[in-house]
């Protein structure tokens, strides 16, 4: 029962997915659902990232936490539209459903945006079953985390579209093997894009700006 | 409907840990649950510490991942009895229930064990919500993960009752203000205990094995 009830959810979920992906095809928006651990760089990759691509790419954020809404402080700042979701209100949901990213959109001005970014909850795990109608997704995986993480949560590594592999700066003070990193990733996911880069230093940023604009005109 | 199974869900965890602490109770063993986001370094840690307290602490481990043998590999060089549990076979779930636990310490020599260290999902969600029947909980956050983690995953640090802060290490390297991550932290559980270690370098160990220590006499 317990088996059959969560597939009931997983392909509600996935009905509301394939509308939104019509509803923002329709208005010819990419949406990037973003991914990662707690703490991974996420939000300060997508502040560098928005500093980079706006106004050329009129860029909107949902950004998704359990509590909070440090990150739509944050990211609001480079003068991106911004929503923030908590899903305190949701029993604490360690992920984004397509309905709160439907609910959420519908709260930015769409008609003026050419990409939309979902920075969903920090968690490696659940946030990796539920399509919210994304156009691709990106995993972001910190040097700080350990080589073998593809490995262990493979799921979220085969599913995602792209990889930004974040804080390079650190590299010189850690035993990271990023080759073996990498090789990881591809294992699980052979032929991944990924990118090297320091969201501190804005190293490595040209080849997945270059990435992302080229999928925004696409 | 939804909500009622969760409930069910959850209520059906609590049973069975409940009769784990009082097994495990009855055996003398302090269980110690470890809980963390993805690579905040919880084996290494762990290595370490049962390289301070065994043979004095006869200790045995149970670590959960989704997949791999990784962490076991590692554990078990240190001469602990290991079992690793993989969430794969339950579809992948992204925390270790009562019941897994339960199953799995019965492969160790519970009679020959005063402290069993459960080293749980990389997680900093799901993994508050499920009791496990444990005599105790300590989360493990890293320096590289900033500083609001336990504003915005507040649950985890209410329900542990040790903190241990990694990688101190790395400290020289980051913008990171440890004093305002443990003031987030006590705003969120008022005098918890934290651990300043680098499990890299050993540095700030005694503090948390006197504790650890302490907690298996009593």
């Amino acid at each position: 029962m317990e088996i059959s009830i969560q597939k009931r959810v997983l392909e509600a979920n996935e009905s509301q997915a394939e509308k939104n992906r019509k509803y923002f095809s329709s208005k010819s928006i990419f949406v990037l659902n973003v991914m990662s651990s707690p703490g991974s760089g996420k939000t300060e990759t997508l502040c560098r990232t928005l500093r980079m691509v706006m106004p050329r790419i009129r860029t909107g954020v949902i950004v998704g936490d359990i509590c909070t809404r440090n990150d739509a402080d944050r990211l609001e700042a480079t003068g991106a539209q911004v929503v923030q979701i908590n899903t305190d209100q949701f029993g604490g949901d360690c992920h984004l459903t397509a309905d709160m990213v439907y609910r959420a959109a519908n709260e930015l001005d769409l008609d003026n945006l050419d990409l939309l970014i979902v920075e969903n909850i920090g968690n490696l795990v659940c946030p990796a079953e539920f399509d919210i109608g994304e156009s691709a997704r990106a995993v972001v995986l910190s040097v700080t985390e350990g080589e073998d993480k593809p490995l262990k949560y493979p799921l979220m590594f085969q599913v995602a579209d792209v990889a930004i592999l974040n804080k390079i700066d650190l590299l010189p003070y850690l035993d990271f093997n990023a080759q073996e990193a990498v090789e990881n990733m591809q294992k699980v996911h052979p032929g991944m894009p990924v990118f090297y880069l320091s969201a501190k230093t804005e190293e490595g940023f040209s080849p997945w700006i270059e990435w992302l604009s080229a999928s925004v005109r696409n």
